[in-house]
């Protein structure tokens, strides 16, 4: 792989792949090996656009695990903010000598124009970029649904086929949930969304998912997976946006809903939580959540991917 | 050790414990030593919801002569800002596998939480909460002081039994006299507190210390260590607190009380200094300061804590 | 050496020890060695009072190479900006155990006033201050002139006696152009300064520097090396800067000027550019452009320089 823009043009194989080497990225860690040498030398770049603590420290752990050197950029206070162009950032993290670059930044597409450009030779991580995507949360979703329903022994090699997944929440500014769309797909899952309709994007007839305006239509229906979307707060104001009574009352997987779900079906957030918003503190404190298991997925997830990029393999498929 | 939360509950072994090997770390300086192994594959995160580069770069210091990973996370712009949890944080870093957190937060009592918590299973260390401790600027300060009294070679398993310390200040919102007042007890020093009234705390009368309000008086009984605490600067606008000519006149040490010193009596303060307010400079640079050895010994002491908390004696006391 | 801190006083013959080290840790880059051990267990402090990006990156990637540890200490929001002095600051450095400190300053001289102190043994390196200096951005740009004008392979121990270098802009603002006119000088250039009259310094009769208003006088010259500086955008609202049309049409290098470059010639620019203020983007692209070269040149010599401050050379010259 040379990049990892997106999960809408990843191939199945490299999906899997990827999943299967964060199978061996998790193995390490249980036995205490808790530093690898693979990328000793290599400098890997957080260039974040956007504040992200969360991703970035993860990226940052992952880096460090596999003994990469990491450099932090935040692009706010920096001559970037004083307008100078991606094209001349980009340029300069060549320069430095960045093997690989995680980047998070407010416009759609900004990953994929890094990589596109020629202007560096680095590997490129979409960390979330606009409302595009985040392909590692929707890699790291996977890794955790792999392992809840398969068991993480029997995980490698294995799918979603038939597995069905709600994603409930505002889907129209959710790059969390289009990532998923696209690799839920691809590994065989079936999608249903379910939203306020004012928080539903045009086109969505073309995505490869079910739509439904009702979670308990949706919840009786006994999906293995709920992955509830964070409310973003700077949303709330909009015009369209329904007042948090009334999301919480309608959307929200409160502990009664919860209390329905059956079997093994397993709760999912990307964090950070709004407890008592979308998601009470029943449901992302219960055995059916995955919150914490999603975390610790996404550090053997991106130490997948930035091995991935930043190995040999990376040579051999140039 | 499990954690390290407050000196008021640190027992008279673990505090000799953690001062005495704090002497082999600084001893690994002084033989030019500059890197232990010991935390490879460790991964430290400084965890601060106040601001304070001195106290975060001495723990990161402490923490790469360590070989430990260290993340910073400075939880302002973060989603910690918005409104997410301590135990949200905390279980995100536990998930990411943090072995350590050193925590500074405004909230009193807030490392306490962390550790009974349950949230996560790293050592937690307190770096400063609210008005409540910060128990390794009281470790570095008597650390400083055994050196002084006792000399560097011969400090170790000694503690300051009869030594007399003067903390003059703002003791009402000082963590750092707290922290100073339940370590000197246990380690067998008398303490005498001076402030004005206002800057007094309800309930004095149970602390192990002498209050007065009479920095002179004090003085005149010749103590062998006169601690200068920091102004807050915002405090300085509250009703209750003397002008600064005021506080300087009857609370400061300036150069006339400084001569007035006798014997081997040393002068501390935790930085950073508002020379010309609590200390004039001459007290500052006088051979009796000791403000530049302690910036030393508090790596030397953080060293010497997070060793004690990470490596496998900590196993040991699970 | 002991520092540096700035390139009028510094040696003809340092400089070009300083270029020829540079090019030994150029060829590491280029043999693949991305980690050299030489600075284990030595502590770098970024201590950078002015917002740099692209310097602290390009400093911390350098110490990084050579396996130093590397604490990036940004003043603002620190007891720095609370009020606390140089002194202050330097002296907990001093006893934190930095070897080396990287220093960016508002203050002209600050880096000088650090080295004669006394407060800190380590060793500083001026990474800008005020209107004053930054020493390693010229001689990174000597580096990348002796690269383009002798070849990489055959640079070494040479100068650049009697190459014609042209430096275009706010040189009255501008410590890069200082920087470059006094190494410059020492290493036998020519230098030519353009500039509208406002923005040239009082005293400019005095520097080894021949001064011309007109741009396009001197272009027809035909100099081996164009270097256009960077229009701080704060600067444009003073009632002496020419607006940015005229500042563009009269002293920027357009598509049109860049047409009559000849030979060899080349254009450098130490970024962030203003692409079609001072520079349009025909010229900043151009093969004649060495702004992505100066960067990477900045890696090896920022290595460089932490190398001799910080390596056995250094305690053989106390």
């Amino acid at each position: 792989m040379r990049h990892l823009l997106d999960t809408r043009t990843l191939s199945r194989a490299d999906a899997l792949n990827i999943l299967d080497v964060a199978e061996d990225m998790a193995d390490t860690q249980l036995r205490e090996v808790k530093k690898l040498p693979t990328l000793r030398g290599k400098t890997v770049v957080n260039l974040f656009f956007e504040d992200s603590t969360r991703t970035r420290i993860s990226f940052e752990a992952a880096a460090k695990r596999l003994s990469a050197d990491v450099i932090n950029f935040s692009a706010k206070g920096s001559s970037v903010s004083k307008g100078e162009s991606l094209k001349d950032t980009a340029q300069t993290l060549a320069a430095i000598g960045a093997d690989a670059v995680v980047i998070r930044h407010g416009a759609s597409g900004a990953p994929h124009t890094l990589a596109a450009s020629g202007w560096i030779d680095a590997g490129i991580l979409n960390a979330g970029d606009g409302t595009h995507e985040h392909p590692t949360q929707a890699l790291l979703d996977a890794f955790t649904m792999r392992r809840r329903i398969h068991g993480a022994g029997a995980s490698r090699g294995r799918d979603l086929d038939g597995v069905h997944v709600v994603i409930v929440g505002d889907i129209l500014h959710s790059r969390v949930a289009r990532s998923n769309v696209w690799l839920l797909a691809s590994l065989g899952a079936q999608v249903t969304l379910v939203a306020p309709p004012t928080l539903l994007p045009v086109g969505i007839e073309g995505w490869p998912a079910t739509v439904s305006y009702d979670l308990d239509v949706v919840l009786a229906e006994n999906p293995d997976v709920v992955m509830m979307l964070r409310i973003q707060g700077e949303r709330m104001h909009d015009a369209f946006f329904p007042n948090s009574r009334e999301y919480s009352r309608r959307w929200g997987l409160d502990d009664e809903r919860l209390a329905r779900l059956t079997g093994d079906s397993i709760v999912m957030h990307p964090g950070p939580m709004n407890r008592g918003l979308e998601i009470s503190s029943g449901a992302a404190d219960s055995p059916r959540s995955t919150v914490l298991e999603q975390v610790s997925s996404g550090v053997s997830v991106r130490m997948a991917a930035l091995y991935l990029l930043l190995s040999g393999e990376r040579e051999d498929q140039r």
